[in-house]
């Protein structure tokens, strides 16, 4: 695991839209378009390989590799792109590696927030939860959102009623506690008494993390759903850019899907995930031309850490990201690639 | 006041940038770059001139002539548009005719839920609530997440306590209490009773309002601002598009502002306001073009109804809605016009 990338299929994986150099404006990257098409990501941050055991990575990888297994053979066996994308997802928030569902890191008040959305690109229908605490799989009331109420973003203990009177499984709020991010939230507050006594965290380093999935079914729909704890030690009620839609999250049938993972605060400020469907759709740009301005330049000029993931309706794939890592993986029929480092 | 439209300097209204029709994409549609300019909206929606009465009528247009009068005042007197938005906001959230602030409407379990948003177009930053219920002027507060805080975006009572910390003025939910506006909530529960079943309701007539006001200062620094009480009668800890960065407020000072009215669930899903600035920068289309193609075309067609207050970074005016009415006014150096109908 030295590269810390497995090319599962290594032949083809430098067809790779996403690690193509950006073309002349207007061009698509790949013109077979797949039958179907999987992204994902499970947060980007500072995530160096010295700061990792084999034992961790592989846990990453193997768990990457999983939540690809479980889209792929949904997508291969004809379901939709919204299906595979909440299955996907569900399992990465079950997964106690990353900051969504079980695993979500602590607010200052040693609770989970936890927020999702998920955004249909067939007729831009959407849903999306904010500060939901005994929700087992936020993606999932989101999912109910969009498709048993008439609003796109329901918040707080109002979300959860609505929750529990549409049946979707509900959870003590132990459930989500997991020893690693309760010692991160310790740490995060040691950190605040010994500093100038601001209330508010004085860096994000390793504060925050997502998972997303984006997905291209064989009917050409394309869905993007994300799902977040927000960031450790976070007061207030803070909303960050997972629930917004056009800012952490995106999906479109005539340009792509989007799914955000950073500093929320600057995905939010940038319209992120919009502004990669719109700089294709008005601007005429690529997929790996849209989400490398906005990621290397935009964000990353204004500050803005993270990454996103991102696929096209050709079923074209783009992984960029400013920050030290991100874990992150796609799979096209013939084609697979899961990797965590920048190199 | 027999066409609804007070014309205060006649001759000058013709040259209006939002009453000219779309020119060649790309141009701007007034060269002379003005001090300064300001528009403002109090709500879209089904109001139409055989439901007023003379009396509401006027209290209306003198509400939104004070409102234009406070902001241009500052813009004249050199101010920024950042203290001309809030100080305008602040003015419409405590005149009860409008829904946000002081006049909102009531949620179905009878209180007052409050959202708001800012934004600055310099270096796009912003802050946003979802939420609030003891909060006098969520802009304010709005303003205050934005300035006094790293975040975007707080809901709830973690933004309420960040009120408190901030020493925004507070006060007891009863301060929003508006008879009319709780008769609306029992007509809507009576309604609801007489209907399916359905815990939603069946049409969303009358059921929406919001206040808004765009800015350009003398320094070309356009602020947009947003407030709201949201739906009558709505649950489950609705947030509507008022507090979505991108959805129902927005502004780029190599654009445009722009804050938006209607049926916020359709303004997040199009992402009304930003993509009225995507078009302009990234396909060149004129502020009016960009306006009208979003309210007049894109929302339309799928359903949306409302309407939008925009300004270029020219002074250049839209003001596009698609419902019956929508209050509304701008003003610039020797222009203004404030008006309610369509016609």
């Amino acid at each position: 695991m030295k590269t810390g990338i497995i090319f599962i299929m290594a032949a083809l994986a430098l067809s790779v839209g996403c690690s193509q150099p950006p073309k002349t404006s207007g061009t698509m990257e790949q013109s077979d378009k797949p039958a179907y098409a999987l992204v994902i990501h499970g947060g980007a941050g500072t995530i160096r390989r010295e700061n990792m055991t084999p034992e961790m990575e592989t846990a990453y990888l193997t768990a990457l590799n999983t939540a690809l297994d479980i889209g792929e053979k949904i997508l291969q066996d004809g379901g939709s792109s919204m299906d595979a994308v909440e299955a996907v997802i569900v399992f990465l928030e079950d997964t106690p590696l990353f900051n969504a569902g079980r695993g979500a890191v602590f607010t200052n008040t040693g609770k989970n927030e936890l927020d999702a959305s998920i955004m249909h690109g067939a007729d831009l229908d959407a849903g999306a939860v904010g500060g939901v605490t005994i929700v087992k799989n936020p993606i999932r009331l989101a999912r109910a959102v969009m498709e048993k109420s008439p609003h796109v973003m329901l918040s707080g203990p109002g979300a959860e009623t609505f929750a529990i009177e549409q049946g979707i499984d509900t959870v003590s709020p132990e459930y989500f506690f997991t020893q690693d991010r309760w010692e991160s939230l310790q740490r995060a507050k040691e950190r605040e008494n010994q500093s100038t006594g601001s209330l508010f965290p004085a860096d994000y380093t390793n504060k925050f993390g997502t998972v997303g999935c984006v997905a291209l079914d064989k009917n050409g729909d394309i869905v993007a759903g994300t799902s977040t704890g927000g960031m450790t030690n976070k007061r207030y009620g803070r909303i960050g850019d997972t629930p917004i839609i056009g800012g952490g999250n995106y999906a479109n049938n005539a340009t792509c899907g989007v799914s955000g993972t950073g500093h929320g605060e600057f995905f939010i400020r940038y319209t992120v995930a919009h502004d990669v469907s719109a700089l294709m759709e008005y601007k005429g740009l690529s997929l790996a031309e849209a989400a490398d301005l906005v990621v290397h330049k935009k964000l990353k000029d204004a500050g803005g850490e993270g990454g996103l993931i991102a696929l096209d309706k050709n079923g074209n794939v783009a992984m960029p990201f400013n920050s030290d890592g991100m874990y992150r993986g796609y799979a096209k029929p013939g084609q697979r690639e899961v990797a965590i480092y920048k190199d």
